[in-house]
């Protein structure tokens, strides 16, 4: 494998064979609602708690990847994914239900790429065909964790997102027909000492701009190769320091051609979503259910997706610590 | 690369060119005392939080294993780690201290061999070199997350076993000298409904059987090859189920060939023990400090590690939902 110093270029270039979005009401009312593959209009998913209902998400998203590929869960030889309630406990009882060898992950909403770089190095090195990576997150059961219950309805900055309840995941073989994964940067800690849990976009923007930057440097590559660059949740407000931050580097980007999943998601006028989407299933349906139906339309034909992580805990914020944060880039192309 | 179902055979046998142990006071009172590399007699290691401490530990096992390669920070290429606490927080501020890429990994205390199993393939594939495998965890952190504070004293029955204070890592290289990994086993979920969390070691017992024999079937070997299976924190309770279960199928082993590190690791006579020891601290600990340096010293020429996870939140124990545990399984050898 040809490598930078953090990025592992895919020789092999694992496929994408199937991507599956799954969502809930307020994603149903945003400008993607198109892109998503079941919408559901209830919060509960007719389970008994929000907790079981993330878990259910995930599991639709995972049966709806492989009725796309036409496989069975006995054709699938690993599963990488977390979310963000504790000990990642959805993702578990999804690997149960799926009974496939399994690797829990944590990178906050960075899960996303996490494990679509993972999945790639695993299908690339001939490790396991045929792997599942996926994520996902439920408005009420994350807000309960980490801030308040929602039936509170505890007020909140301008600076805060809303945590997008839905399940992305994508279907990685050796073999087939779709989007290949090229490359993948790992990205490392950025801490510059915010520690406000409602103003996550400009805690995790230097992780992004790091990450982006090293990506471009490891391979010797212009951005400018790029049809589109989106950031994980930076949210509008993270997302415009993103920007400022690379510019400040010289690096500028056409109108449209850098975004954010948490800006795309939502519409400006939909209530309580202030800055934008956030949470592990945020970058998860955009990139797997949106951008995915973009690369396959022929509209993008090299995207990098850069999810981002704010990789604090309750407990790290009432100890006072600021939040680290991290970015996993995953380069896509699609040559028709 | 050639494999199981399940199973990674790693062509180039990644070297741990280096271990580290560090423990707290009831590891220092233990039988493994000797083969810590450093001992805390006080549970705060001078910070003002057991979740701090935690942090610190595995900051002082990297930092060891730095060392005793003759490596700096800048060497290492990744790091692959994760513990108990929400949002696996200490290995997260751990991996903000060693500033390189991270992947933040979650198994409950089947993580040691996870992040050892992921990070052996980084290696093997070339995708990087150096790299940095660990967790940690600290009784009065944990303890106080998953069940109550210590200070309450709140009683256990006797088959609950005792949270470890401590860190393990392990630096994997392409070259070099020192036990080599030769195989990896990723688990799949397994749940046969048990929900008592102060009796893990049942829950996880078939999950560390299921990866044993999978193991054994897929690289089509007999377990006798090993000179010792040690699984990760069955404890007395569970390692003896896992023994009758295996023993069931026809498999049995000589006598001391079949352990368990939470067995290892505190005498009988230890107060509070009961079952034996626990957590992620517990089988990285134990395989990175003990048994290495077993396998170093020529007792063990081959050596299969079974590290196993309750993958269990206290809110999914508050919702009735059943343990779903997970082993994963990393062999090693050495020849001298």
């Amino acid at each position: 494998m040809r490598q930078g110093r953090q990025t592992w270029l895919f020789k092999n270039k694992p496929v994408i064979i199937a991507g599956a979005a799954v969502g809930g009401p307020h994603e149903a009312k945003g400008p993607l609602a198109a892109d998503f593959d079941l919408l559901h209009d209830d919060l509960w998913l007719e389970k008994d708690s929000f907790e079981k209902a993330q878990t259910k998400m995930l599991e639709e998203a995972c049966d709806i990847a492989l009725g796309k590929a036409g496989l069975s869960k006995q054709d699938i030889r690993f599963f990488l994914g977390g979310d963000l309630l504790n000990q990642i406990i959805s993702t578990s009882f999804a690997a149960r239900t799926l009974a496939v060898p399994f690797l829990g992950l944590y990178g906050a909403c960075s899960t996303s790429m996490e494990s679509l770089a993972l999945g790639a190095l695993i299908v690339d090195s001939r490790a396991g065909d045929h792997v599942l990576c996926g994520t996902v997150s439920h408005n009420a059961a994350v807000e309960k964790q980490y801030r308040y219950p929602t039936e509170y309805g505890a007020q909140k900055p301008p600076t805060a997102q809303w945590t997008v309840t839905g399940a992305g995941v994508a279907l990685l073989s050796a073999d087939g027909v779709g989007p290949r994964v090229t490359a993948a940067t790992i990205g490392r800690i950025m801490d510059l000492g915010v520690s406000d849990p409602y103003n996550m976009g400009s805690a995790m923007a230097p992780a992004a701009v790091d990450t982006i930057t090293v990506h471009s440097r490891d391979l010797h590559i212009s951005l400018d190769e790029y049809d589109l660059i989106a950031t994980g949740d930076l949210g509008r407000v993270g997302h415009g320091i993103a920007g400022d931050l690379l510019s400040r580097q010289g690096i500028k980007f056409a109108s449209g051609k850098f975004t954010d999943c948490g800006i795309l998601i939502y519409g400006p006028d939909q209530p309580g979503v202030m800055a934008g989407g956030s949470g592990c299933g945020c970058s998860a349906t955009v990139a797997f259910g949106h951008i995915m139906h973009r690369i396959r339309r022929g509209e993008l034909k090299k995207v990098l997706l850069v999810a981002t992580g704010a990789l604090l805990s309750p407990l790290s914020y009432q100890q006072q610590e600021s939040i680290p944060c991290i970015a996993h880039a995953v380069s896509i192309e699609y040559s028709h």
